[in-house]
């Protein structure tokens, strides 16, 4: 199949569209790509020096004869397969199986599958994984189960690691637990890597130097894809295609840049929400992994220099045409806070064509002899040109189509679109500082050895602040 | 089972907790609650008059008499239920199945499901409704469609309605279409109504005066609930007694009252995203039917006298324990322009425990011999902890246990708060002027006649932008 370049459409966000006040001239993002051109280039002689690893992950070839090796492995006979993770080991997985296999994958038969069910667990609500080990039970030689995490000991993924190898243990012995498991980590050291080394788990490597939001395109996100049908390689392939576009200085031949420039240069007139809106079910979920790398990244207390700035753009997950009945009321009218970023889809993989029928009303004789995807395009642009009508700036990520090599290009171009908006916020996109404290106090609520003082700490403040409530 | 309350705790919303800067103090609270007080003496004899008619959803015993009766026609035989409807006619519904069913409930078997697999169709994605076409095709005779539109011109539900109209004709002739099809839609009048009467549909009635964001518990919502074994009774019963509570004057015993109060304050000091983020799997999609009716509610451009405000809080969905690894780096570092609503359960229907292994690593220690409940509420205390030592305010909505009781009070408490906010926002909380003009460009893209001049502005206005991308 042809490649075909995903494309960053900012017409709707120019001052031609929007007005002076709301929107940006082009002489304004001229007067930027200077200061893009020398932070593209920095990152470019960065990467000489080994940082920014994950663009690297592309060309892996290593990793991708691991992961080819791991499904060789588990894929004979495997009905289900259930990721333990969350965050940076969960979202890119979802998002990858939901972009490219059908929304019915998990009720399909067998045959008409291209892998096994997936089940990615990215929480530890006991209604929910109740019912999915009910589920299980009864198939556990057929299910195969994904461990991911870095240090092991991310509590989530611990408790369901902890809970797994335990029903497994019992069901099938350790034999048995030893066939069905296989674990993502730290090739080097953590609790994970030792448990690994000792019971002799398959395993597979966190890749050194790549953060669990840039994860997505090592084994982190690889083995689930390629046991569910994906073509890795070519997704692979799309990421370091937009990897060679990020590489180029100038941003007007460089998306990644571009949209680094105009989200940040939006930030900076107060368009402090950053809402992603596909039209399309299947580029839902890559909303929802956006909705971490971007956060994460760039929310951040201090800068570089370390002032104290509490900045970062809050990025919000919609979906069209379905949001247009739920938030576009407040999008259009609601305080101009917000930058849109549409996802478009030229050419679904597949129509629906809307029949004409006898006695159909005169009211609805336009939709007659359309398609399903027609009119989901058609609503695209007529919402994005209410917004602008309403001085709403719009961005239009157009994907020629949905396949492999354009969801690579499209991972790829956030993760590059997220370290140059961090250069120009003056930020740490690779950091998360702010985590800790919220992990200390769950060790100390749960009598975690070495957390007394802050189980006191805590115990003390809920005390002064009493109790109000109705 | 005996009842119990649903409880609104807003200690971490205090300026003992955050902070005199960020937090409010029991004296503005005291000094808001008159103008409140007289806001729901208003709005209750109001009431007497007809209006803020979703009130009176949970003592409509008719209404439920004509769900009970399409339950019993509909249900013997019936293996899947497809929802057709968009916006407040499938948020709702999802809502409801996925805090009262199983997680995995449509992947059960007939004998261990409590009613059919159940699908709400809320977008025209052609590869999604391709998808769910070719998984149904073997199955028409087992399926049952609900199409709910009060007016029938909607596009995407209309769209719907005509293809599962023509697919049901083709392959059931038109006697097994009128078996398999149920029309929820206004009882007067609409080109639904027409096509109704016209080809006898079974039907259940849109009530008159309830907008679709406030419908979830009339027919609209109730049907697919009940065919899925949701007990309905006692779902109203929870929302007639939070109609009871929401009727209290004083605040102080009104959690709708408090909760209107509180989020209006917060987002007059600048708290314009209002982060509901519920620590409970089951309760994630009851937080994006809020996203609606918060948003469409109180998103105006215009108050009640004529003033230009474009007002309005920004309504986020977020999950824990799983976007403790997305946003809560944000959310404690980020602008301190959020206020989080939690949601807990205090006990869950199910735990699920921990367990004790040789050879478990001492750092994993004190999670053995707990539950993933504990663990779970133990990081939505930490984590609103680690937000308020921030200064970032917090409230919480505390479910004693998660069943029909508490989430028909949860319903009601956010209409009857949504009402209030209106009231205090000085805007209609019923209209939403701002969506015709998308409905308008899509009829002209889509070359609707009369909309021709529609589309000369839409082409005049593309070409005046010209084309920026890269």
């Amino acid at each position: 199949m042809p490649t075909a370049d995903l494309r960053l459409e900012y017409s709707g966000a120019l001052d031609s569209a929007v007005g002076a006040t709301h929107g940006m001239s082009t002489a304004e993002i001229d007067a930027e790509a200077g200061r893009v051109r020398n932070v593209v280039a920095e990152i470019e002689a960065e990467r000489a020096n080994g940082q920014h690893r994950y663009r690297e992950l592309p060309k892996d070839s290593r990793m991708v004869a691991l992961v080819r090796a791991a499904v060789r492995r588990f894929r004979p006979g495997a009905e289900n397969l259930v990721v333990l993770g969350i965050g940076g080991s969960a979202l890119g997985n979802t998002a990858l199986q939901t972009a490219l296999n059908p929304w019915t994958h998990n009720l399909l038969p067998t045959a008409t599958r291209r892998g096994p069910r997936l089940f990615v667990l990215d929480n530890v609500d006991p209604t929910q994984i109740g019912a999915m080990l009910d589920y299980l039970s009864p198939a556990l030689k057929k299910t195969v189960f994904n461990v991911i995490s870095k240090s092991g000991e991310t509590a989530e993924t611990a408790a369901q690691f902890l809970i797994i190898r335990d029903l497994l243990a019992r069901r099938l012995g350790k034999a048995g637990l030893a066939k069905r498991l296989i674990v993502t980590t730290d090739p080097a050291g953590g609790i994970l890597r030792d448990i690994v080394t000792r019971e002799k788990y398959a395993n597979l490597p966190v890749p050194d130097g790549v953060g669990g939001r840039f994860s997505v395109l090592s084994a982190v996100g690889l083995f689930s894809a390629a046991m569910c049908g994906i073509n890795v390689t070519r997704l692979l392939a799309g990421a370091a295609a937009m990897s060679r576009r990020a590489a180029q200085p100038d941003p007007r031949k460089n998306p990644a840049a571009m949209l680094a420039l105009l989200l940040v240069g939006f930030y900076a007139r107060g368009k402090r929400l950053h809402v992603m809106m596909p039209y399309s079910q299947q580029l839902r979920d890559l909303a929802d992994w956006y909705r971490q790398l971007w956060a994460e990244s760039l929310g951040k207390r201090d800068d570089l220099s370390g002032r104290t700035v509490m900045t970062g753009p809050t990025p919000i997950r919609a979906l069209g045409a379905t949001d247009q009945h739920s938030q576009v009321q407040l999008y259009r009218d609601g305080p101009n806070d917000k930058v849109f970023i549409f996802l478009e889809v030229e050419r679904f993989a597949r129509d629906v064509k809307i029949p004409r029928a006898a006695g159909t009303p005169a009211e609805l004789a336009y939709l007659q002899g359309g398609t399903l995807g027609k009119l989901l395009n058609a609503e695209k642009r007529a919402t994005e040109y209410a917004l602008t009508a309403n001085e709403r700036p719009c961005l239009t990520i157009r994907f020629p189509r949905v396949d492999e090599h354009t969801v690579g290009q499209f991972l790829m171009l956030w993760e590059a679109a997220t370290t140059i908006a961090g250069r120009l916020l003056n930020v740490n996109p690779y950091d998360q500082p702010a985590v800790q404290l919220g992990k200390d106090m769950t060790y100390a609520l749960l009598g975690r050895r070495g957390f007394e003082a802050q189980a006191r700490e805590l115990q003390a403040a809920l005390k002064q602040r009493g109790r109000h409530e109705v």
